[in-house]
């Protein structure tokens, strides 16, 4: 059985697991919180960073998200998410590397240090200023995707791809966090509701980070 | 033909040109300096980074390094970069990941803040503070890379791979703004010599950077 170290609000951790139940491969979730700096984990990655993904009966670790969803994309035919022509495939990898780098740096990266690591790890208070820059960048990355939605049924193209869920689970993040406004995003929110409704996507919205909590749309699929 | 859009020191076009000559795909390079965001360079990459892959003939726009050598490695059959077993290729993905995100920001990135970009667009001087730190940085992923050249021929396994591409293409550049201190090293030196007289790597070491001059070792294949 497959062990993903991860914790519940790392987005990366996240894609992993929606790919992993769309495509119906079961794991077991082991909670590691990487700042801890554990040394079994540094065993596991010496980067210290989630997901990881480990099968002990087969003696396989993998590391880094993106290495991870191409060996699972490379070894179950079941639900394709990096699919059509090298072209199709090099759009798809494109608008991941856009959500996992851009995103993540612009919204994510900044709410889970301001409110997550901060009150978790640093005790201190969140900076509003931060916060305000953050969520400015939300506010333009979401209209990239009403722009792309008024192109195309999904992210990148006319079928689900590993874009969107790359996409889904940094908003996913966001919203917890409080940093995603959804007045003036009709498209993304459509698109972003499909997802919320998706079996793959259900317990990620029910779990919980410690004492943190979502604002109340977080989890409400008609929201 | 290609049209390659990028700087003389960008490691993520670097990694793009060692893959395409070793696959011997013809190309033409194409100056572009990210910062200075120019509206026909956001018409192709709204992300504004380099590199960027364009084939005007063939109307195929490929944006992001990653996505681009993937997108090579499937349509170019020759030099396979990502080759192997599922697994073997995840090792190969994992140490990509590990150059281009924790090497770049630990080492290359601060390197070009410093000494780059101060000097040529912010007119400031480099903060020694940072220089030193990343200096510092740079002496423990050469520690790692010594460690896998002791227990492999090769970055991830028996045959090189995009991740000895990767980690060259950022070493290059940390090197050339003098980042690298290559005493203690001998395993991690003696891995990159190699690279340094292949075809591959030649025309890169010869480049340079407007008005940034690099220390006489950088281009010399002997030192
Ligand atoms: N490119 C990596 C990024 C992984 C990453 O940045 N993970 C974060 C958590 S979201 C981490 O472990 N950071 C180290 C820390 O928080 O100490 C991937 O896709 O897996
Ligand atoms: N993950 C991207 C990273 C690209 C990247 O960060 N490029 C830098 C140059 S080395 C850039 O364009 N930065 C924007 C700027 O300098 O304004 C890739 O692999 O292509």
């Amino acid at each position: 059985m497959w062990q993903l170290y991860q914790f519940p609000l790392c987005p990366f951790s996240r894609k992993v697991r929606l790919l992993m139940s769309e495509k119906g491969i079961a794991y077991d979730l082991i909670r590691e919180n990487p700042w801890e700096q554990r040394d079994e984990f540094q065993n596991l990655n010496p980067a210290l960073r989630t997901p990881v993904i480990h099968n002990p009966e087969r003696q396989i670790t993998i590391v880094d998200s993106r290495a991870i969803c191409e060996y699972f994309e490379e070894t179950v035919d079941k639900a394709p998410m990096i699919n059509g022509t090298a072209t199709n495939r090099a759009e798809i990898r494109r608008l991941i590397a856009l959500f996992d780098e851009n995103f993540f740096a612009d919204v994510t990266h900044p709410l889970l240090e301001e409110r997550m690591k901060k009150r978790l790890v640093y005790r201190q208070s969140p900076d509003s200023r931060i916060l305000r820059e953050a969520m400015r960048m939300a506010n333009l990355h979401l209209d990239y995707i009403d722009y792309l939605i008024d192109h195309r049924p999904w992210l990148a193209g006319a079928t689900m791809s590993l874009a969107d869920l790359a996409a889904a689970a940094q908003i996913s993040v966001a919203d917890y966090l409080g940093g995603i406004d959804w007045s003036q995003h009709e498209q993304a929110r459509g698109w972003y509701s499909v997802f919320k409704s998706r079996p793959s996507f259900r317990p990620l919205l029910s779990e919980r980070m410690d004492v943190i909590h979502p604002p109340t749309h977080y989890a409400d699929v008609n929201a």
